[in-house]
């Protein structure tokens, strides 16, 4: 179950596994005017991946090589011509494997040298298979029943998680304990921290694989949310001695909520070969975050950014991996509102006394360069500079010193590649425009760049890293192209500051008539760590979108402050008082709609989920007669029922800022509640818990104010598959009914 | 927690305890045309009581005298003459209790014998005061904490439950715990078998007061169904050791589900002198239900009847009460459908070898006299006899040797008083028309009759039990005097076997214009054990069939087969298939609805409560073409969710009947639904839990059909108070939204 909240709430992916399959054209010549159906737009329709997502192409490298991975051949993809030759075939794999196994398709291979090896598993085992003497050079058998795998391709050893506890499998294929008391309260090698300040994972090898650092957390001290599942499966009900029933049962689920007692994390470290365990000497873990863990080159040390309860405080650690003892701190970080690393430091492949780090202490993400002496480190400089951010850091290009990186520096929408030299020195690697998806080879001499842009489906590029070659690879034809889309526009107003410039995207109804007037639903998440507008693939528009605007609405986007990529100031003027900013520049998107002439001001609706069901609620209920309508999902509708982590970040705790968490409370607004609002959530919510809705129908019924509701039962705080298109066909009723 | 179903339901009790000071009128003279407010009709409405509750007289028996109770002053209702001679006053009462407490009001003051003496209770102590002497005859302290009373006049011994542990306090003050281990799965003193069976208590006084007989209910093997409260109170929430959270608790709340494990009960005697206890020698207790329980005059034997998990067979069970040890079977009933005992025997006052039992036997609830001889019993005839039912036993009439009892024999939808000497002959008491509720005193001399009619609100008439007065003591004025009242009209129509006579009413639109076609709207309940159109006042019809007739809806009522007060062959057409043909009866009255000149056939909308709920939701998916709209409210959706005792009376089990649980289910037919279904339920409801509901939800997300929901999140199977009012607020929103 994913905890992480709002990134998951905009962000659904739309790579699938295997499009080939549904990427078969019908043979019917379509008209430029086709409508699209609910089932084309929304991922989980039928027919989405067919008609709304560009299909990809699976690409690998191996050395220098591109590699082209398909269903049954992988290939060199030439990187001056369109075609390559092909290296090995599906059925030369196969022959290797023998009765050893099989494996069903090629596109999840991979290369872990220059040899003539290819990685891969078919769930069975791990194979490492040499293509060209059409043999299996060495195999790992899996345990079906894993999860959190994590293979280390130098040692070959492998560690994976098996009812809360960790183990690891040596590349002889010997399996050992790491931990043998977890439960669903103490776990071990599973992300911790609520996924918060860039944890996505629990295991951590050594550049070697001799030794697994990984997290333990304990939550037996921690509050479990009563979480209740209704779908008790027939199979298992009859009668008897032990009484088995098919009434719903409790799923505790421990959910810490700001200002109550957290869980508490400690870091060990296994050695393979041992078979021994030490654990980090941090002293009490209570109340304090161990987050971005980063080895040494040399697997001696290990670092990690300590965050203390309040979040406004970072030291980075330099633990001794054989004793677990502290060795020293490299630096510390400050911030009156919140400290929040997001990137565990990482070595130059060429200098291992020397490091970077991102940090937005500048007031945007940047890239640091440190030299370390023993314990100390010290800034040698500021590699990236100016007013926009650094996205994400891509890799190394050994050979010539560089940094590949991704940043907004050439659009405040958009994400290119570039690389900057160790005197600081940027050059833009990838077309300006768009955004940009580079995938490094290990040398870092070639990347393949994935990206769209508003005009551009999905556009595939290998590019040398020393920037002298940018090759065209493939341009995936849009697959709205038969479709009759409706124009979308992107531009910017200023925030409810009077200087900020905010961007807005616009979606006019198909067919539009702009001497008519429109309903228009402004469509908002708000939160931080999020984005709307970007300048991908038809500006990053939602399928909803366009269904509702095919439908006779004009749909509105704007993302306010507090959204991610524009900088430390635009992110913290919301602190301590989410949404109260965040709403005042709705306001002037609202006022920019209606200054449209072709939009109905009294027919404005509101849609968001997550952060963006608290913003439609807070709307809702702050400014009763702004919007007719309004529809949130999966709300926060307290932020004294939200999560430490995340929670006390923005908010700090509920007894240190009792008026933040009252002024931003919908609770306190129930009684103002005027138009229709339909909230929907997930009947077993972990991230934002079902008690945030029900408090608040709670509330409206003291207060004798009507909202509707909807759930849906047995989902969490996105709905997946079918239940998806369910949910919009549902919030687009609601609108039909009450704002057309 | 009320955990009784059905009748809850429908009937909410219309006398408040205190309702002298709502009743005071305000000044304004209204005009006749005056339109209700929804506060007016709901229960729980702000002006309620005032507007639709003809004001309540308090009266009690005190040997021959009826007297009337008001605030202050205790009179003697003259039988001859309206007003009466003041008996006492509060002055009096507080002046004999002086310093030992405070009386603030006479309603619910009681006369146990026919000396000068007044019992009542100040919530600190129980007192009987001689209102003569102006002194306190006796006293006994009461513990707030306790529930489940019950005092014996006789003894005065007072037996209570407290913490699940029942004790008693005898006469003399001293109170003894009857059971220590009580739980919340182990309960002493406290209901049992969910409440069917008749049972409301689990404390059976010897008429002497000498033995208590009390149930003991073992639940520890009955799977709990997850109950959360998602409202904390704030002043638990602070940081701390103990780690007290904010955060939705569990509320566990055993519920044995349809074929599942069941509880365990059994019966014990307390022996208020020796303190000692002594439990029936029923062997396993397992699937057995313990009901009826009944004392011998001499308190030497306990009587009860058992009934089997399967309930097509009870049998009358002698018990020593000093041994507990089974004396004897008296008497055997079977049914092939199901057998159903609610009245336990009762002895008559004058001879103690004869007793009276009500059973359906001949098809209708009769009652039959037998006489005992050792523990062999004889049926010595058949007192009531006829197409027609008995509907309470009120007592005895020691002096002429006759049974006071209330029956519809002259009405089929009305309740009568007669009497029925030992050869059967019956004898009309009271007016054959209306709805009686009598009271008689403990001499057998005198009823107080309280009663109403369509036309009358409510009238209080003194009846000598031979016959020879009949004495209107008042007549209250109908509250909806001043109101525009919508025309009403009651009538039969054919059900769907073509030969039973099926009452329905109708409630025409407030300034009905015939030439119109107005939507209309079926209330529907259907269940057992419950009607909804009797010859009480206004027809029984409910506030809310007012309120939407007012706003333009015509409203239509029909008790279908299966409802109560007509007969075993009416109830029983029901079995193994609840709702198959209570919904052809149902469509029987739409065919008459649409059949009239001023209905449009084309908005027709339904609505109804538990197993209304159960009808709404079956109707709207059984046959999606009939009604546009329905609300469905705290319903059944499968019988399989539902509890052992009245679940499997009337469907047996899931393994015994699974076609029958498969043909109702309507988790089966969610992908029929293609109007529009409101579902709403109490997010606490213990009676239908929530499983019902959010199972029918996500069978319909699955089948891609669109009800709607609400939820009153804390509420149990019934909204109260204005939780009550809102509710109705939302129900009529809805068919305001789609039918009007």
């Amino acid at each position: 179950m994913n905890r992480k909240l709002f990134a998951t709430a905009i962000l659904l992916m739309a790579f699938p596994f295997l499009s080939m399959a549904q990427n078969k054209r019908n043979g019917i010549k379509a008209s430029p005017k086709r409508l699209f159906t609910i089932e084309d737009l929304i991922p989980g329709g039928s027919t989405y991946y067919q008609n709304s997502v560009p299909p990809s192409k699976y690409t690998a490298w191996w050395g220098d090589e591109c590699l082209h991975l398909e269903l049954d051949k992988v290939s060199i993809i030439d990187k001056k011509a369109y075609d390559g030759k092909t290296l090995f075939t599906l059925s030369d794999i196969n022959d290797a494997l023998g009765n050893q196994g099989t494996l069903s398709h090629l596109y999840s291979v991979s290369f872990p040298s220059e040899r003539t090896e290819v990685l891969f598993s078919n769930y069975y085992n791990l194979f490492l298979v040499d293509w060209k003497e059409k043999k299996v050079v060495w195999s790992l058998p899996l345990d079906t029943a894993a999860s959190a795998t994590d293979f280390n391709e130098e040692s070959r050893n492998l560690a994976f998680v098996k009812d809360n506890n960790l183990y690891v499998t040596n590349a002889e294929g010997k399996t050992s304990a790491v931990s043998t008391d977890g439960t669903l309260t103490l776990t071990y090698g599973e992300s911790v921290h609520r996924d918060e300040f860039g944890i996505s994972k629990g295991t951590f090898w050594s550049p070697d694989g001799s030794l697994l650092a990984f997290y333990r957390m304990d939550q037996s001290m921690v509050s479990a949310y009563p979480q209740v599942n209704i779908s008790i499966p027939e199979a298992t009900v009859r009668t008897g001695a032990e009484s088995p029933s098919r009434a719903a049962q409790l799923d505790p689920d421990p959910y810490p909520m700001a200002g109550e007692t957290s869980h508490k994390v400690s870091v060990g470290i296994y050695n393979v070969k041992t078979g021994k365990t030490i654990y980090l000497e941090t002293g009490d873990p209570t109340d304090r975050y161990f987050t971005n863990i980063a080895w040494s080159p040399d697997a001696k040390t290990l670092y990690l950014i300590e965050v203390n309860r309040d979040q406004n405080h970072g030291h980075l650690d330099a633990y001794d991996a054989a004793t677990g003892k502290l060795l020293g701190t490299l630096f510390e970080e400050h911030n009156s509102k919140y400290d929040e690393p997001l990137h565990p430091i990482e070595f130059l492949p060429w200098d291992s006394s020397r490091f970077i780090y991102q940090t937005r202490k500048d007031g945007y993400n940047h890239i640091y360069l440190y030299s370390l002496k023993g314990t100390q480190a010290k800034l040698e400089c500021q590699l990236t500079k100016g007013a926009f951010e650094v996205i994400s850091v891509t890799g190394f290009d050994k050979k010539n010193k560089t940094i590949l990186y991704t940043s907004n520096e050439a659009n405040p929408i958009g994400c290119a590649i570039y690389s900057v030299n160790m005197k600081g020195q940027r050059k833009l690697l990838s077309d300006k425009e768009g955004w940009h998806s580079p995938r490094l080879n290990a040398n870092g001499t070639y990347l393949m760049d994935t990206w769209s842009a508003p005009e551009v489906a999905r556009r595939y590029e290998v590019i040398a890293t020393n920037g002298s070659l940018r090759h065209q690879y493939d341009d995936i034809q849009e697959p709205w192209g038969q479709f009759a889309v409706p124009e979308m526009k992107v531009g910017t107003i200023k925030a409810a500051d009077g200087v900020t410039d905010l961007y807005y995207r616009l979606v006019l109804p198909t067919d539009f008539d702009p001497t008519k007037k429109y309903p228009a639903i402004v469509y908002v998440y708000g939160g931080p760590h999020a984005h709307n507008i970007d300048a991908s693939r038809h500006w990053g528009v939602r399928g909803w979108d366009i269904w509702m605007a095919q439908n006779g609405y004009v749909m509105f986007c704007l993302d306010n402050r507090g959204s991610e990529h524009r900088g430390l100031d635009f992110e913290q003027a919301t602190f301590r008082q989410l949404g109260v900013e965040e709403m005042k520049d709705q306001l002037k998107g609202v006022e920019f709609l209606k200054s449209l002439p072709y939009v109905d001001g009294d027919r404005l609706g509101v849609h968001g989920w997550s952060f963006g069901g608290f913003m439609t609620t807070s709307l809702m209920t702050t400014y009763p007669d702004v919007f007719k309508v309004g529809v949130a999902g999966g709300p926060v509708i307290d932020w004294k029922y939200y999560e430490v982590m995340y929670g006390e970040r923005y908010m700090d705790t509920p007894q240190t800022n009792p008026e933040g968490y009252a002024k931003t409370s919908c609770l306190n607004k129930a009684d103002q509640l005027k138009g229709r609002l339909l909230i929907i959530y997930g009947g077993n919510d972990p991230t934002c818990v079902p008690q945030h809705t029900l408090s608040f129908i709670r509330a409206c019924i003291d207060a004798g104010t009507h909202p509707d509701l909807f759930t849906y039962p047995g989902d969490g705080h996105n709905m997946m598959g079918t239940d998806r298109v369910h949910l919009h066909e549902h919030i687009s009723r609601y609108f039909d009914d009450f704002l057309k």
